[in-house]
């Protein structure tokens, strides 16, 4: 079956949650989304684009720090409104400079830090 | 530092997406939503407790499926605004009896399916 960006569920800002999975560790690096353009563009060019809420503007991830993510597969869930890219990701996904955004663990009622900045 | 599930970020409706990873395999699960109460309910009782939009009301994962969702540990990301959960699943965690809800891939254009139900 043939696929259309536009078959998608998204939020009614036309958003859909993006999950990043680095394909060789299995780590999941972010969360982030995509409006139905940007998931053309991730198919079309092989690099995960995103749409920054913030700048609302496209968002080639790694354009201006060189940590690109290039997309391995790209998946939909059940509902068509949630999307999962496994990616070979070049350096840190996350802005703080660490592997994954997902460095904070809560374990007996504290928050712990998991991961250093890489160097 | 104490964790207080206050401190992170939700949607005007009070929410926030949590990504469910099975801990053994590292397959991304679900993707589902939680509010303040779920996310203190999931960490008091280690079973998995989502909010369902649709039906308005907690969602102890498997409750009455039996497919529960047994924490093994709780992150959050840099914003504090997705959390990331590593889970052992029992059975599927598709409501189609899928073991993953991220069961289609768009390749070459197509959609394919790479799940079948479990039995």
């Amino acid at each position: 079956m043939g696929f259309d960006p536009k078959s998608l569920t998204f939020t009614d800002a036309g958003l859909i949650p993006a999950i990043a999975q680095d394909a060789e560790t299995g780590d999941v690096l972010m969360m982030a989304w995509m409006n139905a353009e940007a998931v053309k563009r991730t198919l079309d060019t092989g690099r995960v684009t995103y749409w920054s809420r913030s700048r609302q503007a496209f968002w080639v991830k790694g354009e201006s720090s060189g940590h690109v993510q290039e997309l391995v597969d790209f998946r939909l869930d059940c509902d068509r409104d949630c999307l999962l890219v496994t990616v070979r990701q070049t350096g840190p996904a996350c802005h703080t400079n660490r592997r994954s955004c997902f460095y904070t663990a809560v374990r007996d009622g504290e928050e712990v830090e998991l991961m250093q900045p890489m160097s």
